[in-house]
This record gives structure tokens, C-alpha cells and sequence, in this order.
């Protein structure tokens, strides 16, 4: 596995983590200050705060005691600092308008800052 | 305007006027070899030639006689070689199945190369 695979992976675990555990907070850490997200809507939400916020509130209301599960496809640098990734998400929703498996997929942009790499930019749609 | 946002301009126009031309290897030119593109439909396609043979297809087509606008929402540098965009299109579909005006938000990543800048990662999300 290559360096870049493994800071992948574990930036998904995460994320996988903080979503299981429904915690906007923990969701919002691996992103960079001032991240992109654009969520299966095409929503464009900017900000780690925003980020964070809008899935508490989402971990609260529609997807209430989903359960996440992350695969990644791939990574690769795109310069010394930048590195795309590519993964896949299977979202188990127990009930509401959304119940049952969502399955999307993701591409993400880390940025290596002072702190590590984070994630500048997460673009998911869903998988057809 | 910022260079970035010349630049992002520049290569939204050369898709459109590709797209408006139905021309699928123009479409696929500023593309890297080695792009990847993240569809509507949540399909990974990898590679300027699969990207330019795709879309081929779908504008003699799903698309065929359709129009796209795009417009920059925003770019910014991450690296000195790597930038990210935002976009958002347009499409109006005369007929068939997915007639009328789709609209979406884009997230590109340019890195320039030899050649100047290219675009390394492409994702298109409908807009709810």
C-alpha cells in the first residue's frame, strides 16, 4: 500500500467513525479551515464549520442510526502537497424518506498543511 | 478576474463550445491523459480518451441536440501546479428521456503541465 493509500484510508476510517458514532464534530476534523463539500444534492457547503454543522444535522434528522462503510479506489498525487482520491460509500439507512442502502461515490482533494494532510475538497454523488 | 479564474474560464468555455459542437474528442481535450471523471450518474470513467469516446456517445444520443452553459462559481489555488474549481451547467435536453434543463455543480482540479493547465479530476452532480 502506498503512503498516500494508507493516509487515505485512514482519513475514511474517520470519517466512517464519526459517522457511525453521529458526530458532526469528529466528521469535520479531517477537513481543511477552509474546505469545499458538495453533497449528493449538489449542495456546495464551504467551511469545516459548515461541514461539521450540516451533518449534525443531517446525522440527527434523515440519516438517524445509519451506519457507513467507506472503500477505497484509489489515490494518487497530483504534486508534493495535493493528492486526488477516489472512493465509494454504502450508507445502510434504518427508516424515514431515505431507508435502505445508498450506495455513492466520492472524490476527494488533500492538501498536506502544517497539521497533516486534510481534505480541501469531498464531491459525492450517488451511484445509479 | 484572478489568472486561476482566466483560466478556469478558458477551459469552461472550450467544454461548452465542445459540448454545444457535439464534439466528443474537443470535449476531451482539456482533459490529462490520465483525467478522471465523475458522472451524474455516479460512473467513474478514467482516461482523456475513455472521456472524449463517452461523451461522444452520449451527445449522438441521451444528449443529442442538447445545450450547456457553465458557469465559474469559484477557483482557487492549492499548490503552485494544482487548482480547485467549482462550476455550475446548465443543460437543456430537447427530447428523449431526460428532456428539459438539468442542472449540476462541478468540481474540477487543473494541474499544469508541460502543455499548460489540464484538468486532472472532473465530478458533475445534479442540482436538487
Amino acid at each position: 500500500m502506498s503512503d498516500l493509500e494508507s493516509i487515505g484510508r485512514d482519513i475514511l476510517q474517520e470519517l466512517e467513525e464519526a459517522w457511525n458514532d453521529a458526530s458532526g464534530e469528529r466528521f469535520g476534523r479531517p477537513f481543511s479551515a477552509d474546505a469545499e463539500f458538495v453533497d449528493i444534492r449538489g449542495e456546495h457547503h464551504r467551511g469545516q464549520d459548515a461541514i461539521a454543522g450540516g451533518h449534525q444535522g443531517i446525522f440527527d434528522t434523515i440519516y438517524l442510526g445509519s451506519r457507513v462503510r467507506f472503500q477505497l479506489l484509489q489515490a494518487r498525487s497530483l504534486a508534493e502537497t495535493v493528492a486526488l482520491l477516489h472512493s465509494t460509500a454504502d450508507l445502510d439507512v434504518p427508516s424515514g424518506p431515505l431507508a435502505g442502502t445508498l450506495r455513492s461515490i466520492q472524490s476527494l482533494v488533500l492538501r498536506r498543511e502544517e497539521a497533516g494532510w486534510k481534505v480541501a475538497s469531498f464531491h459525492n454523488t450517488l451511484r445509479a
